[in-house]
């Protein structure tokens, strides 16, 4: 299998880090490619501007996601852009691996989103969920936080159910995509735990990592059950 | 009123940017104060590094949050930082208005999100939520789109409903910080309607600003129902 991991922590000795390093041990170890993309030490540019594009489409008005449709199609996205593309669509497997930054991703790995899932090859008109374009291949997070898993166990919680709050993540972009989404990997209470239950963690960290083929992924919908304009089937809408 | 406006879109042209300019001219025009963060024309850095701290507590390790506590109280803060933070803690209303990408904030807003919600101002230990650090001001999102409405109509539309969607930002970012969240407008399936409709949106957005203190802020959880723990009240461990 090959597998690239997206890491985003700007500390290099963190946790999260070091979740990164046995996951490529691991990995590696049972036999897969594994490519990292460490977006802090590749000083990686999160922000989508009208510079990711070689050659325009429209010169005068920046309609982002055309463009990258546009340019991908002439090959003349940004070099940066272009490399990671490379690497997601070698993939079969995609861990986005950090730290959870305001029940989200880290900024500069939301701006790895934003630019290189570009539209055209990765979704488009109709192409989203299951006939996503990068369906077939699979994808997870992987992270760390200072809450405690309580705080999330469901709707009750202080911060209620992880499905919603990551939604926007596991739903809107990773399953959006068309990738089949295996459950995610919290590492609780981080800053405020032993070595040793950090030890643990990464225990637990590389038993999942060996699991993943008994995994089974996270459901969402599938667009046979929508009309074309994307209602629900069986749902009239007043002439 | 003081009113933060946080806007963030690449295209200067853009109907989203309309909707800011229309909020400006809107709320200047009923008495109010209003002043804008404009990121992407401020080239904002949405990139949380050791090099927001002119000063460090642990200059070998970098732990994010607790960097910014120290800063702040130091006054050590970059000034990119302190100057958003400023106008945060002068404002009584922020407005987020930005283009929905990948059902997020773009990644420079995102960015704005992670270095100017500083621990230690905003939040933290059990300072969230209706403790949060900016009670008693007002917040909303303000948002354009390609879907339509009854994409996110409920939870059986096909991209669900919008409050599971938006919560990283409404509940986990803004309502955390103790602020009042005022009901989202989302500017729906802007790329592709008519000009007539977008001065349609651009009059709804107008009323919907005028309206704002008879709106009903969104509800989220209450600390005072939680133990110090953050476990329901009533809910029982085991010892």
């Amino acid at each position: 299998m090959n597998i690239l991991i997206v890491h985003a922590h700007p500390e290099p000795q963190s946790f999260c880090t070091a979740m990164k390093d046995l996951a490529v041990a691991t990995l590696e170890g049972a036999g897969h490619q594994v490519r990292v993309s460490d977006l802090y030490a590749m000083n990686w540019n999160p922000v989508a501007t009208a510079a990711d594009f070689r050659t325009r489409s429209n010169p005068d008005y920046l309609v982002y996601a055309l463009e990258q449709r546009h340019a991908q199609a002439q090959g003349e996205l940004a070099p940066d852009i272009a490399a990671e593309l490379d690497k997601l669509l070698w993939a079969d497997l995609v861990i986005l691996n950090f730290p959870l930054f305001w029940c989200s991703v880290p900024a500069i790995l939301k701006g790895w989103i934003d630019r290189v899932l570009v539209s055209g090859v990765c979704y488009g008109g109709l192409r989203f969920y299951d006939r996503g374009g990068l369906a077939g291949k699979r994808a997870l997070l992987s992270f760390t936080l200072g809450g405690q898993d309580h705080m999330f166990a469901d709707e009750a919680a202080v911060h209620g159910d992880w499905e919603p709050m990551l939604r926007p993540l596991q739903r809107g972009t990773l399953a959006y995509v068309g990738m089949s989404v295996l459950p995610p990997f919290a590492a609780y209470h981080v800053p405020y735990v032993s070595q040793e239950a950090r030890a643990d963690i990464l225990r637990q960290y590389g038993d999942y990592l060996g699991r993943l083929d008994d995994l089974q992924p996270l459901r969402f919908p599938s667009l046979a059950n929508f009309d074309r304009a994307l209602r629900p089937l069986g749902q009239e809408v007043p002439a």
